[in-house]
């Protein structure tokens, strides 16, 4: 074959932010597929703030990307080439791809390689509400953060891929739902299109948080669905109910610290609320996502439901715009565009 | 009556730790108790950090004591007159009776008198592994932390009042238990007398707790006991297993800080193991105390759990007594003793 790949990898553990020297991109043939191999074209990647986490040295929940392997990220795909009966040329697939235009896919338990189905969802919408945020959203939310109707339930990150799904839910299921974000138009969308109660602004002013929960959680906070860390966990963990639950789903506003992650000085909280902080994380629930996915795919259906993508073109803006998720530059869930078909 | 009563006020809220003179000394005239009242004579009085907290203003799990009241405390004491039906000169009792000699009981209820069975424990024991140190370890423990055996249970201020409680329980649960404690006295004590598996000495290096971990939780910590909070439960963070539970009891470490509260820096360990922390108040579990008592003297009686104070005579002595709380100072429960009967 003469298909050439272009390819991103980690050249260097970044210190803070990413900078275009922690990248390589590298370009090498497309090998023809071994027995029991898929060749899929990768037409879109998923771009999440967990992949700077992978990014690190140290223990967590997965295994860092190493030092000169390609980047690490899910996409949608189109199969060029099979030499695996599950598998045809002309299938839409999902999996771990990696930051490239092509992928040999040759441990397809490990790659997580599945069909997905054009007809319940868009490929961007299969990397968004239908794929591993929305997942996150569903199970942590519904599993973690048992939400009950009538409770006020609170979403940092409101306009972002897991925090718009999990408000939704929230709302769907009877709870008044407060988010947080980042600027006047993606308040508008929380509020106008994700049908969520209200949205606070958290840079409008200083104080725009504690006296947005004041205004919009009169009767306080029962569940918090935390993506973001940081001062905005603190604030809000002053406002909390008695027996309220803290998913802790991420800590977007941490991630690029060179300092150490600034721990809530409000902890204590939890203690005078009875409340508890949980962490989530979603490969737990990989048996349940036919279940998520069958339910949201009903409520978009039934126009309920939403999911808004930023979809930037590309693979060669990889660097820079991976990093739009550290500033709030990305507006819905982020995907970098690969190729058309 | 000729009687006088010494009391200790709060004078005003106190910076950090508490100055002589944010108490003040009064001296008053006992009165007759008027009808469905009780007259106690104080002989004990419990010392707990949860008081700094109640000096504070602002919100918390209870109301702070006001400036210029009785210094609210715990205590035990025996009637010397009674208008109530339920009581009689020469019971021994306990309730809030606060910083003083005599307290004429007006709402029962809310001083929460009950009298206490000397057969059973010790005045002190019924101050320490009878009274509300040993409830709160005794539900803290065992309905927020739900040990399983075999499980490992690290707690910290193990030689405290809750501490030595919350770990003789685990360890008679089938718990490997290791202690977090200041000192090698206490350290012996907790592992000769509290027969803990292992105790660390957080006062020995500033490496201690990280290394004592290290070898003596080789399997990781399955639930964590805290009373101390800040450094400790940081480096507690780091080493705990999948699911494991964080029991939030106190952060006597914190509670002087005139500088904001140290927030766990490592809380997103809480999401890389799928870990919970929650907070727990004693008097949520009133309605149980018959049932813990009755479990721990059982235990007592068969020798397998003991029960330590640290008694301090004289009243004039509170404000000092009381701030070896927040130094170390105290070994095992710390009491005052106001009366000898």
């Amino acid at each position: 074959m003469a298909l050439q790949n272009r390819q991103y990898r980690l050249a260097a553990r970044p210190v803070g932010l990413a900078k275009e020297s922690d990248w390589k991109m590298t370009t090498e043939p497309v090998a023809d597929p071994g027995e029991g191999q898929v060749l899929v074209k990768v037409l879109l990647l998923s771009l999440d703030p967990a992949m700077r986490g992978w990014m690190n040295e140290g223990r967590s929940y997965i295994e860092p990307v190493g030092i000169g392997e390609v980047m690490r990220a899910g996409g949608i795909g189109k199969v060029v080439a099979s030499k695996n009966p599950g598998f045809v040329a002309g299938d839409l697939v999902a999996g771990g791809f990696g930051i490239q235009e092509y992928c040999l896919v040759a441990d397809l338990k490990k790659a997580g390689l599945h069909k997905i189905d054009p007809r319940i969802g868009t490929p961007a919408q299969w990397l968004n509400a239908l794929g591993m945020p929305g997942m996150t959203a569903y199970f942590g939310l519904l599993e973690v953060g048992q939400p009950k109707e009538g409770d006020t339930v609170v979403v940092s990150g409101a306009a972002g891929a897991v925090g718009q799904t999990a408000g939704q839910i929230a709302r769907i299921k009877g709870c008044r739902t407060v988010g947080i974000a980042g600027g006047k138009a993606k308040c508008d969308f929380v509020v106008n299109e994700l049908k969520f109660d209200a949205c606070i602004d958290y840079k409008a002013s200083p104080q725009a948080v504690r006296e947005g929960l004041k205004a919009h959680c009169p009767k306080g906070v029962d569940v918090y669905f935390d993506n973001v860390g940081g001062e905005i966990l603190e604030v809000v963990l002053t406002r909390i109910n008695r027996g309220a639950r803290i998913v802790i789903c991420g800590a977007v506003s941490q991630y690029n610290n060179t300092a150490p992650v600034k721990g809530p000085s409000t902890y204590m909280m939890l203690l005078v609320a009875r409340a508890r902080m949980q962490g989530m994380v979603v490969f737990d629930y990989a048996d349940r996502y036919g279940e998520a996915i069958k339910q949201i795919a009903q409520w978009m259906k039934e126009g309920k439901f939403i999911s808004r993508e930023d979809i930037v073109p590309g693979i060669e803006n990889f660097p820079a715009t991976m990093n739009k998720l550290f500033s709030g530059g990305n507006f819905g869930k982020l995907v970098l565009k690969v190729a058309d078909a």
